[in-house]
């Protein structure tokens, strides 16, 4: 399998801007904060949704995001995709004519940093979809890309105040995205799967963020059988993945994670006493995001 | 000024639930959960939108949500507000009548932790807010404060996967509303400073999440003038908190701490020296949620 196809940059300069302030000793001092930016989504004609980005692939991201509301469809044609920064707008062709009007008007704030605004039926779809019962998740692959993705240079290192999302394949990340609403980083990651024709069966995806129902539901919608993070669960998102047959595990740090759904895929190879516990550098800062 | 007026309730049974899965070496155990629910809420008859939340204080929620997205005026006059648990729906009414058809129409889908769908205007009322320039934040005050939190039992320590934040005056918490989405957090605390007659003045407002420019808009929305939180900042975030002249502190932890907005309200009468550093097991554990 390739090795990693998308980074984070984070030397790119429209992503950060160094701000003056105080430090805690009333010191003069300069950070380097990121730059969110708005970003107007239209779909054939329609406006659609108006996201807070950090705007570094626009077109992947709405691309992304269609497809996870399921306003896209896997074998819709695109004909276009047209992103005018100035107008911070990104408007997306299909051949197919579509008409969202119903759909938009019946919205779900969903919970946690995957939050988003669901639109239409939450579970649409969901029942339908079959995820790889053969696919697997070997502990000692699991130690090797939370260690990877945890000391990539990205933005969360460099700035702070973000989320990433990484899909891997067994020891390897893949596809490394970051912003400021870590549904953003999902929908980007979505997105390029799509328009690169790679396919989820046979891979891992890790989130910094919580396992909340929303983020089970987008990773079985993505056809990816197996989700990992950093964070903790809810009932329901646990719940939502039994039914999908979708592999959780949360808390992983280190050599620690708790596996509370599709269990069977989990394969306990790696030595857990020779593993060492994440070095403080490593783990993530210690603040709830 | 009072105590603290409310408190997160770890022991609520409601609240959370234990879930059977693996650990890291393949034993089963049985882990604590949180439970999250939708909540639909309704204006005068109008649905506005459903709320994932872990339902402790569904009337705050939807008090709180409607004065942030100002559908409920400070001036307006609740009739009833009716909540029935079994059909998980929280009716608002109010002596005036109301539509918000247009409104709805229009989402911004924000970024961060505190992502939530801001209906309409964004900037609505921002502008005409002017933010109390005689309050104040001594530090003395914030280290207690986030000492206080970090060590309060809360379903974070408790099941962890949840956010939290806390009105506080002075060196004391007053209201620390809990929930798997900030933002609702954030209502509930507005929801609950509306309905007990609590000003917003001379308060400071803490959070766990980013410092995202909707975090700040909710922040000067409901009138208080200072904000701080142990997370990182973003750009537009903190343009608009100098904006609107609202101090913001973020990276607060252990005894550093960040100002890039509102400084001048700042006394810096800790000892820095003095204060140690906050110790390992009082602070959040190393995620981003």
């Amino acid at each position: 399998m390739r090795d990693l196809l998308v980074r984070p940059d984070p030397k790119d300069p429209r992503l950060t801007r160094p701000v003056e302030g105080l430090d805690h000793e009333g010191n003069r001092v300069s950070a380097s904060v990121v730059v969110e930016r708005p970003l107007t989504l239209f779909l054939n004609g329609q406006e659609i949704v108006t996201n807070m980005t950090i705007g570094d692939y626009p077109e992947y991201l709405a691309v992304g995001y269609l497809l996870n509301q399921n306003m896209l469809r896997a074998d819709d044609e695109i004909e276009a995709i047209e992103y005018d920064e100035d107008l911070e707008i990104v408007v997306v062709r299909t051949a197919r004519e579509t008409n969202f009007e119903e759909k938009l008007k019946k919205k779900t704030r969903t919970s946690g940093c995957a939050q988003g605004t669901v639109f239409g039926d939450l579970m649409e779809k969901f029942e339908d979809i079959k995820l790889d019962p053969a696919a697997q998740l070997k502990t000692s692959w699991l130690y090797t890309l939370t260690k990877a993705i945890n000391t990539m240079d990205s933005l969360y290192l460099e700035a702070g105040a973000i989320h990433g999302c990484v899909l891997c394949h067994q020891d390897k990340p893949l596809i490394y995205m970051e912003d400021v609403g870590r549904h953003n980083a999902v929908d980007k990651i979505a997105g390029y799967m799509f328009m690169k024709g790679i396919g989820p069966e046979d891979k891992i995806f890790y989130t910094t963020g919580r396992l909340t129902s929303e983020m089970v539901i987008k990773t079985v919608q993505m056809r990816i059988p197996i989700l990992v993070s950093r964070s903790g669960f809810t009932a329901w998102g646990v719940e939502l993945a039994r039914d999908a047959g979708l592999t959780l595990v949360g808390r992983a740090r280190g050599k620690r994670f708790l596996a509370l759904a599709g269990e069977d895929r989990i394969v306990f190879d790696a030595d857990s006493d020779v593993q060492e516990d994440e070095p403080k550098r490593a783990g993530r800062k210690g603040a709830r995001e």
